[in-house]
């Protein structure tokens, strides 16, 4: 059957919508990019920057002019991404495609077991593609943002796509290899196990790291001065906006609480250590992890 | 009083004592330049990279050559500058001055009142560049590393410097500000305080974060696949040689370890609000501590 993807909504327009924008008509894409965010700047400058074609003016209006797509991008913090396919699932037909590029999959992907299942329904087919930037926003999304990036897809066993939705998977799955990513199949038990220590935990680290430097130093002239690369390196995430790890930490809460409280005890190890030679072992383990 | 620094023994041409060395030749220092490493090859890198004139061939010729010099700049881990401050302190005389560049400055500052004391002896200013790289040696040295970064000076009170150093020790800032750095004084403990939340903090954070991730993901195939920017970033440190930070730790343990209490107890009140609105004011804080 011949893969068919000619027209595409990108549902959310910030960095990651938007750059997916960029990228596909970078590669070549010629179909049809249609978009909606519900912040107008996002989908203005989408829209500037040549990453969507056509605006959708409303909610509902993005909702109606679904129907006409063959694939269906859902981006944003995760609770919007579960929203929009609560919307979605009634009203498209299984020959579409649903796909999406939330930060935790477990939720999502159980959501369309049950949302998208069955003949009548469309296809979901879950996503993560690795990466991102400290500043989000239209505005900061770049062409050649996933090259070289590793693009998860987490599609449950239990949730097969309508055989109408398959080669628009293919097709999309394709579109990912020409925007540079390197899509790699996990399920989405492994990928919220994987991302809570490669991702989630050095952000919260660096939250937590940065919000004691706040409350102990502040804005003292001292810490200006004396502040350096190490310094801005380890806090840089602090920067991270609540609005994205609100939705991360609630979906992804056990996984991340077991990777915190490892670090809270090998810190106490290593504070109780500050004169033994069992600091030794911690700095070994850690050269290790850097030269591998 | 004329200010006569014509002749500088460099006691450890690693990154800070090469650097200082290649720093002082750039910023046109025409006098003698003497080194002394007990590493055979670091002592060769800086000697071939125009750090050192004139190599000292063993430690007892560098104690010898040593009386003949205005300055003798004191580089390494701390508790070989301290070795050097007691085989240094009985054999000086009252003109010279002998400054460091050591991580933690309690210590080192309390010797140097009771071994550089009374007429009859050297003076000695502690001192600590707020300049580093995550490699060490000669070969990573550059005349470059000290620009616009704070120089600390320590000089404790109780300690006031022989009338003949004074001078020496004038021009020594002086040259501390042509090679590119920024004089900053403050006493021996503030230093160790604050050097304990913005560098040794971020240090044993990354320390703690890179041993885990070794121990949890050791060489696995999805670690590079997964892993991006912010693992890379936030493990960085994790490479920094336990030979350093070992004479760091033992030296402002007190500190350190009321530092990383601290942030034993953010992770855990993290990890406990995963869920709650609590999160946010985390990302608020440490928000605020990138933006200020």
């Amino acid at each position: 059957m011949e893969a068919r993807l000619e027209r595409v909504l990108i549902v959310g327009t910030g960095l990651l919508g938007c750059s997916t924008g960029l990228a596909l008509r970078a590669a070549g894409f010629a179909g049809l990019i249609g978009g909606w965010d519900k912040d107008a700047r996002q989908l203005q400058t989408a829209v500037a920057r040549g990453a969507v074609e056509q605006a959708a003016t409303s909610a509902e209006d993005a909702l109606h002019t679904a129907g006409a797509m063959d694939l269906i991008l859902l981006s944003g913090p995760v609770y919007a991404i579960l929203d929009w396919m609560q919307k979605l699932a009634p009203v498209l037909r299984p020959h579409q495609l649903v796909s999406d590029v939330g930060s935790t999959k477990a939720l999502i992907t159980t959501s369309a077991e049950r949302l998208f299942a069955g003949t009548e329904r469309a296809g979901f087919l879950p996503g993560h593609p690795m990466a991102g930037k400290e500043t989000g926003g239209a505005a900061s999304a770049e062409a050649a943002l996933f090259r070289d990036a590793a693009w998860i897809f987490t599609q449950s066993p239990l949730q097969s796509l309508p055989s109408a939705a398959q080669g628009v998977a293919s097709a999309w799955r394709e579109w990912v290899t020409r925007i540079g990513a390197i899509p790699v199949d996990m399920n989405a038990a492994e990928h919220d196990e994987l991302l809570a220590w490669t991702s989630h935990l050095p952000q919260f680290v660096a939250t937590a790291l940065a919000a004691e430097l706040q409350s102990r130093l502040g804005n003292s002239a001292a810490r200006g001065q004396i502040g350096g690369r190490a310094l801005r390196e380890m806090t840089r995430l602090g920067a991270s906006p609540f609005s994205m790890w609100r939705d991360i930490a609630a979906t992804n809460a056990e996984a991340i609480a077991a990777a915190l409280l490892a670090v809270e005890q090998r810190l106490a190890h290593i504070r109780e250590n500050l004169r033994t030679p069992e600091l030794r072992d911690e700095f070994d383990q850690a050269n290790r992890f850097r030269s591998s």
